[in-house]
């Protein structure tokens, strides 16, 4: 083979395992681009590594220092910038928007908690909420802080997001002041071994602070330890492994799972076509089914829209839709790359022959054949971009329970009350994120008090901010990105509120003038 | 049999199974006061019951109202206080000084959380920190937000705090809006269906908001759903349990456990005898070990005393401890009462004898016969009060994993430097909290910052409060209790952090006027 071995960073070194391990392949050629394997090498001894001296050599840092070192990360990023992005193109199935959204993503989260390190300024000790006196007597003093946890954060990325995945959970463990040690899908890990060696060759980060396992994980989780931190993004399924495995479960080690799940758009009864409003849900709608391909765990999967406008709203989703120009994205026109895997392909028609048992074909659909410009007929993972419709909403069942990870949704009309748009969407049992478009106040109320326990973010589109929004699919900084039940029951950034995962909170208790003395 | 059976209070009725069931005994004397069963009961109706009018009608009342129904809790509890203190020295073998701890605790835990429902007012949804600008126009806003879970809290407690421990799961659910499911201990469980007897009979609380299950939890595990959320208190192994079980895992079940764990007292070097520092750590540890006969999940199990000082502190506790009184707690001399069951016995024997493969025995030891006074020679379960001492510090690995639940403690000399006291703490892999006794500001901050890592609660003792503490082994309701790794990983209380786990955390973004509307 010709193609290179992609090596894993671990203890300060690069190397590669002793068998010829799995290939990346480019999923719109399906050639083969690279090859993974961990093979024989010492995993239990990358994370000792890492926990000892990358934990010391962050710990001596204040936050205000561990903020700098982001913000070197995100300068190094920035000067890589478009040789992550042809990496993400070569083999994620990435337009070069679906790419930018990523590579870009990745840059903007460094940069934000680059920010956040520099307002916490060069202390050691992050405190929690004011003091308070616990006794009769003022002496008696309380005050909780957060300090970062000894051990290491293992970061087990999904293959759809490779550099902003690393991102989004380096930048909080880091500034936290854990070391890292990342664990990319293997079938994209393209990028996140640019990513890594790019950041290693700018030589930004103290010794110990950043790991890569590029591969299979060996016995990642067997040798995790009770002050480690488990954050994981992907599929429930694995999530439930995770959480279960005997080490996670006898060492208490956190576990944050980002899962997938079934998102929701309700559109308000106050929506008519032509309306600002209406505009902004058929963008986002559409961003959400086909950017990066609708591989995006915050996607729109089911869409509620009140009966009334129902084929209006169709219509003019259908027109949109057919805009889009399917293909290999190394083609300048196309606007939505294949699937990422062989194994992606397969699960979404799978998925989507399921949906269809309770719902009618709106567009396209897995009978079309894919018209993919630039690749051969028959070449690469692509699919139809595919829009259903819910034969009858009240007995729906199916499309609140199987998420189809590709370019589908599923429209569910419904009666127009909050109610009903609450009760329908919390039959998904747990959302990363839904979508309330409405400018009526009652309605947004009532929708956001029913809908709020099942999602760990609200977007609420209103036509006040049509050219102001990121959509509901984009994860900011600022915000929390989780959810409840089945979308993990995880949360991450929100701020400073993702660093505190990964330190301990303790609540101090004794001499008020002591306490203050070490906290400040 | 003419002993009472206890039922228990499901779907607003009070019931009991259809099977003689378990008995329950007095640890002093070994007589059956009580038996519990719950054969043939409806689990997974209470549940659903609790859910649905429970919760909706804990969701109709704001944070003020909900803070009222636990003012009146606690009046009610109040009330009844002597009768709550009654059974606990008859079912718990506690003294009348340990009974009133448990029931004490209940009753502030109760009001320290009524105000805090109202200090937060007449309001339904609790902000999570400032509003945050999110793009590029001040327009399009963020916000996180705290609403209540829409499921039932499972409140697993321990034979230990039969009161209490009701008291602290219950007050943070009932303030967040979620109705409670109690499982008490069944060995101690007539203090919690007595305690539930008289907040029924009170009629305090909405249709719904509480429910008991006196006796073996049936399907409890197997009915929850995901917005529901487990709290237990108890041992580590039923932790792993409940955090393995399938619909747990399946379902992302929020499990709050809080298990017993190696708690270390350090001593400072500064410490000299006869100082109101001493006095202090010579009377928390005392203490710890005695009150309760050692059965808190939060006693001081290791001491770590500098080496120099060693001789003399062991003396001064030996002298301390033979001033306890062990006994039948009905006899008002008793000091310290029998274990709360058989099989606690047991397991405090063979775990002493663990211990005492690398530890001499200074006082106490099994093979001393109880002197217990008011009972038949042989009759009870009581263990003498036992101090051990570590006989290579730096080899010690037993003393760090095994806990023994019950009057037992050793001594573990050090070096005196903060390094090492951190580094031993550290080998207990995490703990509810732990102790710090000096009045040294350097070596406090660096046993704070090596400590606090592996600790959910520091108590830092110091000669200047020496009067004005409860001690390391009283959990307040201001200050959060729970602890990483071997502690369980959980958190409760420490104000409205505890109210937090019951509720979920919600981002909204959207437009500025529209969020500042819909959250005040």
């Amino acid at each position: 083979m010709s193609e290179p071995r992609l090596e894993s960073y671990l203890q300060g070194r690069w190397a590669v395992g002793t068998q010829k391990g799995s290939p990346l392949v480019n999923p719109a050629t399906e050639e083969v681009i690279a090859w993974t394997d961990t093979s024989g090498l010492d995993i239990g001894g990358a994370l000792e590594f890492a926990r000892v001296r990358g934990g010391q050599n962050l710990r001596d840092l204040s936050f205000k220092e561990r903020g700098k070192l982001l913000g070197s990360m995100r300068e190094a990023l920035h000067g890589a910038r478009e040789a992550l992005i042809d990496s993400a193109m070569l083999n994620g199935g990435c337009t070069r928007g679906d790419a930018k959204f990523d590579v870009d993503g990745a840059i903007g989260t460094l940069a934000a908690y680059a920010e956040l390190g520099e307002s916490l300024g060069d202390v050691d000790v992050l405190l929690d909420g004011e003091g308070v006196q616990l006794g009769r007597s003022p002496k008696f003093w309380g005050q909780h802080v957060y300090l970062p946890r000894r051990g290491v954060a293992v970061l087990i990325n999904a293959f759809n997001f490779p550099a902003w995945g690393f991102a989004e959970k380096a930048a909080c463990a880091i500034l936290a002041g854990m070391p890292v040690v990342t664990k990319p899908a293997s079938a994209t890990s393209h990028t996140a071994h640019l990513l890594t060696k790019v950041l290693v060759d700018a030589n930004v980060l103290p010794e110990g602070v950043m790991s890569l396992i590029c591969g299979a994980p060996g016995e990642l989780l067997e040798r995790l330890a009770s002050q480690d931190v488990l954050a994981f993004t992907g599929s429930a399924v694995t999530g439930r492994r995770l959480r279960q495995h005997p080490v996670v479960v006898e060492k208490s080690v956190p576990v944050n799972v980002e899962a997938d799940s079934l998102n929701a758009a309700v559109l308000g009864p106050d929506a008519e076509l032509g309306s600002d409003l209406m505009q902004l849900f058929l963008r986002d709608v559409v961003t959400d089914m086909t950017q990066k391909t609708g591989q995006k765990c915050t996607a729109i999967r089911r869409i509620f829209v009140p009966a009334a406008t129902c084929d209006g709203v169709i219509e003019a989703l259908k027109e949109r839709l057919a805009e889009i120009v399917v293909g290999n994205p190394a083609q300048k026109e196309v606007r939505m790359g294949p699937l990422a895997t062989q194994q992606q392909l397969a699960d979404v028609k799978e998925g989507t022959r399921r949906l269809r048992e309770e719902s009618e074909v709106m567009f396209g659909g897995a009978d079309q054949p894919v018209k993919a410009v630039g690749v051969a007929e028959g070449t690469g993972y692509f699919f139809p971009i595919t829009l259903l419709k819910s034969r009858d909403s009240a007995k729906s069942a199916l499309v609140h329970q199987h998420e189809v990870f590709g370019p589908v949704a599923t429209i569910v009309p419904y009666d127009g009350t909050a109610d009903q748009a609450s009760e329908l969407v919390a039959r998904g049992g747990g959302s990363l994120v839904s979508s309330i478009f409405t400018d009526d106040k009652k309605f947004l109320k009532q929708a956001m008090m029913g809908m709020a326990p099942y999602n760990g973010r609200l977007y609420l589109g209103s036509g006040k901010i049509l050219d102001h929004t990121f959509g509901p699919g984009t994860v900011l900084p600022q915000s929390t990105h989780g959810g409840p039940g089945r979308a993990g029951g995880g949360e991450e950034l929100g701020g400073i509120r993702g660093v505190q995962h990964f330190m301990q909170r303790t609540s101090l208790q004794g001499y008020r003038p002591l306490i203050e003395k070490i906290t400040t």
